[in-house]
C-alpha cells in the first residue's frame, strides 16, 4: 500500500474538470505540459534554404527501430514533429490532416504553416474550456515552406509561436541554451541537422544511436517535406 | 513531491462550476481575472483626433519578432488588444469578427464599437452563468472610429465600459496611475503613441526593445485601423 | 500563496447547486443576494404625480462619465435599474425587453409593470431551481405609469414586491432608513428627484459629483420613461 | 470571514441531489419543509357552509399594502395559500391554474379539489427523485367546494392530507393547538373567520394590523372563491 | 447551529448516486428501507377463502377521517397497501394500474398477481442502478385472487416474494413474530381480519380507534377487492 | 446516530464511478462480487449423461415454500442458476430469454450456451465502463446441453468461464473444496444430484429443509431442462 | 469493517475521470496498466518465417482446460492475445474483427497489422480523453504476416509499438530479459516456440502444466493464423 499522504492528494486533480486556480492559471493545463516536458525531445531549426526537424526516440533493446511515432507528415510541403503523449498526438495529426485536405480541396493549394497552427490551436484551446474532457497532452513542432521557411509552436493550453528554433521536451532548457547560442539565420539545412543532432547527443543521457533518432527536413528548393535516411543520420553521429 | 498542504487546496478550484462564494463573488472569474492581470499588458489611449493601443510583447529569444498574438483587426475600422490567455482571446477575436461581419451583411456599416463590446460582453458573461464550460480567461482593450473615437474595456465577468484612457495586464496599476496625472482630451494621436510607448518603457521590468512592443492606431480622418510600424516604434522608443 | 485555511472553505460555494441548507435556505441565492448589496445603490420612489428612479455610478478617475449601465429603458413607459452584477443584468433587460415587445405585438398596449416584474421574477425562480446554472446575482427596481405609478423591486430568489419607496444596494439600508422618515405619498416627482439625490449624498462614503449620479422620471402627463439631464442633477446637488 | 468551522458545513447540502439519508431521510425535502416553517403563517377551517383561508404578510414599512403573494384563485370555486417561496409557489400556481383549466376544457367542469391536490403532489414529489434539480419549498392550502366544502394540504415531499382545519408556517405549532381546542364542525363561515384572525392575532410576533392578513372564503351557495375585504378584517381586528 | 460532527456526516449520502459499498451493499436502497421501516405498518394475511389487507393511519387530530393513503384499489380483484413515503407509492400506483390496464386491453382478463409484482419490482430495480435518480423508498403488500388467493411483497431493491403473511412497516418485526405464532392456512377471511386487527391493536403504542385502521379483502367468491366499512373494522374493535 | 467514523468511510463508495484503483483493481466491480458471496449459494455439476443446478433458498417462516427465485428457464435445453441481488438477476434473466428467443428465430435452433454465456458477459462488462450506471451484484450459473453437457460462470467483471463442476455464494469455497475431491467426470446426473446436495447440507449453517432447497436438471437424453421435484429432493435429503 | 485509513484513499480513485496529476500522469491510464501487469502472461516473438504468440492460463482446478480466453483470431492471417481484464479484450477483440472485415469488404485483402494496431489504439486513445467511461484495462499483442511477419503491441494509453519479441503481463520484466539475450532474428517459428514455452515455464511460479499455456502461430508460407495443438505444446514442455 502506498503512502496514504499521497493519496489524498491524488484526489485534487483526479476529479477536475480545466478551471482555474485563484492565481489565473488552469492547472489541468499546466499538468498536461508536464506530460510534453517528459517526452522525448524534439528540435526544430529555421534555416536560409529550409528547415527541419529532429526527434529523439525511447527504444526498448526489441523494439523495431523503423518505428517512427515522433515524426508524421501533413502535407506535401508540411511536417509534424510531437512531445507528449503519442495517442493524444496521433488524434491531431488525423486532425491537422484533415484540414490540410479541406485546403487543398477548396483552394488547390497547400495550407500555410501560420493557418494550419491557429486552427488547430484553436482545436486545442476548446479542450480547455469545454466540461467532460481533458486538454490534450502534447505540443507539436510544425515545419514547412510556403513563401518563406516556417517553424511553429503549439502547446496544450492552446497557444502557438513561430520561432527560429525551439527544442520541446525532456531536456528542452538545455538544448534550447545550446539553440540560442549557436544558432544563426544562415545556417543551411545541412548544418542545421549537424547542429540539431549534435545537441541530441550533447543532451542525451545515454549515448546516442542512429536508431535513437529520426530527422526530416523541407528545402524552399523543392518543398517538400521528407525524412532524413538512417546512414546520413549515422553520418553526423560519427562526424559530430 | 510538492507540499501537501497547497494540493489539498488545489482541489477547491478544480473541481468547480461557476458559482457564488458567501461573500457574493464569484471566485472562477475572480481567478480569471488573475489570468488577465498575469498578461503582458495592454494600453488604450483616447485622442482628439483618433485612438491607439499599445501592447507589450513577451519573447523568447529565438521567437520570431513580427508574431503577434496581442493586437486584432476586427473591421476595417476597429481594432482589439487582449491581455490574458491568447487562446481564449483568438476565440473572442473569432467572434467578434462574426459580429463585425453580421453587422456589415446586414447594414451595411461598421458596427459601432459600443454594440460590439456590449454583444462581446453578453457573450462572455454567459460564460459565467453556465455549467460545464470556464470563464474566459481574458480582457479586451477595443478601439474603433464611428461617430467619435471610441475606447473600451471588456472584462471576464461580461462587464464592459467606456475610458478616455486605460491599461490592463501585468503593471497596469502602475500605468494607470501615470495615465490618470498625463492624461489629457486634447493628445494628438501621436502624442498618445509616445505616452503609451513611455508608460511601458518605464513600468517594463527589462529594458524595452522595438521587437518588444506592437502599437495600432485609428484616426477620424481615415477611419482606418492600422499597426504601427517598427520604425516609428523605434524612433519614439530612442527619443523617450 | 494565501491562508489555506481561507482555501479549504472556498470549496464550499464552488461546487455548488442552488440546494436547500438544513436551516431551509437557498445558500447560493443568499449569496448572489451579497452581490446585490455590495452593487451601487438605487432608489426609487413612487409620487402623487409619477415615479422616479436614481443609481449611483461607480467609476475610475478616465472612465468615461456619460456611461450608464445602471438604468435602462424597457418599454416606452418602463424603466428599469440595476443593482449587482452589470453582466447578469443585461442579460435579464434583454429578457425584459422582449416581453414587453411581445405584449406589444400582442395587445397593442405596453405590459403592466406588475405583469413585467412577475414575468422576470418566474425567469429568475427558475434559475434557482434548474440544476447547470447559478442563480442572478442583480436586482431590479421597475418603474412604470399604467393606470397609476408603479414602483416594483425584483430579487435573485424570484420574488417581487410593490413598493412606495425603496432602495437597493450599497447603504440601501440606511437610505431605506431616512425614506422610512421622509417619504410622504403627496411628493411630487421633482421633489422626489430632490429627496433621492440627497439621501445618495448624504450616504456616498466620498463626495458625490454629477457624474457619479444618474436618473430617470415617468409622470402620469405624458407617460415617458426619460433620463434626468445632468444640468438638473447638478442643480440639485447644489442646492442640496 | 465568517467563522471557519461554519463554511465547512455549507458544503455538506450545497452540493446534494435528494437522497436518502441512514435514517431513510430525504433531507433536501426536510430543509425545503424548514422553508416552508419560517414562511408568515397560513390557515384554513372548513366549516358547515364553506371554507376559509386566512395569511399573514410580512410587510416592510414602504412596501405597498395592497400587494398580496399569499393567496391565489385557481379556479371559480377553488383558492391556494402558500406559505414558503414565494417564486417557488408560483411556479407550481401555473401549474395549479393549467390543471384546473385543462379538467374544464375536457368534462365542462370544475376540477375536484382533491384531484387538484392529488395531481399537483404527484409533481411535486417527481422533484424529490429525479436529478438536476430541487425539491419545491412551498406549501399549499387549498380550498373549495364540490359536492361538500375541501381543505387539502399539500407538502414539500409530495403528500396531500385532508383536514378539517390546520395551519402552516411560522407559529403553526402554537395555531394549531387552538385551533384543536376551538373547531367546531358547526362552525360557520364568518365564525370561521373570526376564529382564524384571532388565532392569527394572538400568536403574532408583533401587533397585527388590517394590512398583515389577508383572508378568501368560498360558500356552499354561491361557490365563488372571493377575497375577503380589507373592512371586513379590520372589523373582526377590532371586536376581537 | 447543529452540531457539526453531524453535518461533515451528512455529505456521506446526499451527493450518492446508488452504488456498492466494499460489502456489496447497495447504501441508498438500505436507507430507503430504512424509509418503509418508520412508515405506519400495513399487515396481510392469505386465508383459506381469501386474502385481506390491514393499514395503520397516522392521523393529526384535525386531519379528515377518511382520507386514506395506504390502501389501493389496482383492479377488480387486485389491492395494494403501501408502507413508505406515500408520495413514491402514488407514482407506483399509477403504474401498477396502468399495468393492470394494459392486461385488460390485451389479454381481456385480469393481469396475475405474480406478474404484477415481478413488473413493478422491474420498474423498482431499475431505479436502483440508473443514475440521476433515487431508489423508491416504499414498499408494497399486494393481494388479489386469480387460480387461487395471492399476497406478495414488494421491496425498494426489486425484489418480490409470495407470502402467507406479513407485515411490513413500523413494528413489523413484532407483528410478524404474532403472525408465525397464530397464522394458519384454515383461517377464513373474517378471522384474518380479527387477527390482523388485534395485532394492530397490540402492537401499536397508542390506543387504537377505527380511524386509525383501514383494512380490505376479497375472497374467491366473488373475487371483488373491497375496503371493509367502518362499522365492522370498530365491532372487531370492541370485540377483540 | 452511527459512528462518525464509519460515515466518513460511505462517502467513499456511494459517489463513485466504476474506475480503476492504483493496483488495477475495480472496485465497484469487487464490491458488486460481495454482493454474489453474500447471496444463498448455488452449485452446477457436468455430468457423463447431463449436467445439474441446486440452489440454497433463504426463507422467512410465513413464506411462501414454492416460490423459487434462485433457477430459471431460459430455452428449452437451457437454465440458470443466480447468486446475488435477486432484481439485478431478472434484469438479466430477461435479457438471456431475448438472445434464446432471437437465435431460435433466427437461426431455427437453440442457442449454444457458450454463446449465451459470452454475450451476456459483453453485456454484463459494459456496465462496468460506462458511467451513469453501476456494475450488476450477480453471477450466474448456465447449464444446457447442445453437443455435449456446458456449464459456465459470468461475473459481475463480464468474464465467463467453462467449468466441470462449480459453486458461487455464500460458503462457496468450502463447497468448492469439497466439489474438488468428490467429482469425477463419470457422475451420472443422479449421482451429481445427491453429491451436490449433500454438499448444501453439510455446508449450510442451519439443518436444511426440502423447502431450502431448489433443483433442476438437463440429460444428454432428451435436453430439457426441468425443475427436480420436491419429493425427490427430499428423498435425497433423508438419504444422506 | 476494514481500516478506514484505507478508505478514505478509494475515495482519490472511485470519482475519476481521466485526468492529469500535476506530474503530468493520466493516473487511471496507469492504474488500467496495473491490470495488465497482473494479467496473466502474454508472449510474442518475430521470427524469420513467421511470427508466434503464448499465453498462460489461469485456471482453477475444476475448470474446462479447453476453454480459451487468452488468444483469439481476428482475421485469417491475424490474431491477438490479451493481457489483463478479459471482458475489456472481448469487447476490443469485437472492435478489432469489424475493422478487418471492413478492410475486406472495401479492399478485398486483409487488413495490415500496423493499420489494425493503429485503429484500435485510436480507439483506445479516445477512452483516456472523454468523460463519461474509464479507460480500457487490457493490452495486446497482435501478430499477423503481410508483407512480412509482424508483431505489435497496445497498451492502455492508446500506444502502439513494433517489436522484434516481447512479453507483457504478470512477470513480464523476467521474460523480457531472457528475451534479449536469447532472441535472434534468424529463429525459426518452431524454435520460437520453444524458447517462448520454455520462457513461461522458467518464470512461472508454479509448475507448468500443459493446460496452462496456449500458443498459435502464422508463418509465411501459408499465412494462416492458427492455434498451436495441445499434443505440440505438451512436447515442447517435456523436452524443454
Amino acid at each position: 500500500m502506498e503512502d496514504p499522504s499521497l493519496f489524498s492528494n491524488t484526489q485534487d486533480y483526479d476529479i477536475a474538470l480545466t478551471t482555474f486556480s485563484p492565481e489565473g492559471r488552469l492547472f489541468q493545463v499546466e499538468y498536461a505540459n508536464e506530460a510534453v516536458r517528459k517526452g522525448t525531445p524534439i528540435l526544430g531549426i529555421r534555416c536560409s534554404d529550409g528547415v527541419i526537424l529532429t526527434a529523439a526516440l525511447r527504444k526498448h533493446s526489441l523494439q523495431e527501430p523503423n518505428h517512427n511515432d515522433k515524426i508524421f507528415t501533413i502535407d506535401e510541403s508540411i511536417g509534424i514533429a510531437i512531445a507528449g503523449l503519442s495517442g493524444d498526438a496521433r488524434s491531431l495529426v488525423r486532425y491537422a490532416r484533415e484540414l490540410a485536405q479541406i485546403n487543398r480541396l477548396t483552394f488547390d493549394e497547400s495550407i500555410s504553416v501560420k493557418t494550419l497552427s491557429k486552427k488547430l490551436s484553436d482545436h486545442i484551446q476548446s479542450y480547455t474550456q469545454q466540461g467532460g474532457t481533458r486538454p490534450y497532452g502534447v505540443s507539436f513542432l510544425i515545419i514547412g515552406v510556403d513563401s518563406t521557411p516556417q517553424l511553429y509552436l503549439t502547446t496544450p493550453i492552446g497557444g502557438f509561436w513561430s520561432y527560429k528554433a525551439h527544442a520541446v521536451g525532456m531536456g528542452a532548457n538545455q538544448m534550447n541554451t545550446v539553440l540560442e547560442k549557436e544558432y544563426s539565420p544562415l545556417l543551411k539545412v545541412d548544418e542545421a541537422l549537424n547542429l540539431a543532432i549534435r545537441i541530441h547527443k550533447e543532451t542525451a543521457s545515454t549515448p546516442l544511436h542512429p536508431e535513437g533518432i529520426v530527422a526530416a527536413k523541407i528545402t524552399t528548393v523543392d518543398k517538400k517535406f521528407e525524412q532524413v535516411d538512417k546512414k546520413t543520420i549515422q553520418q553526423i553521429l560519427d562526424s559530430s
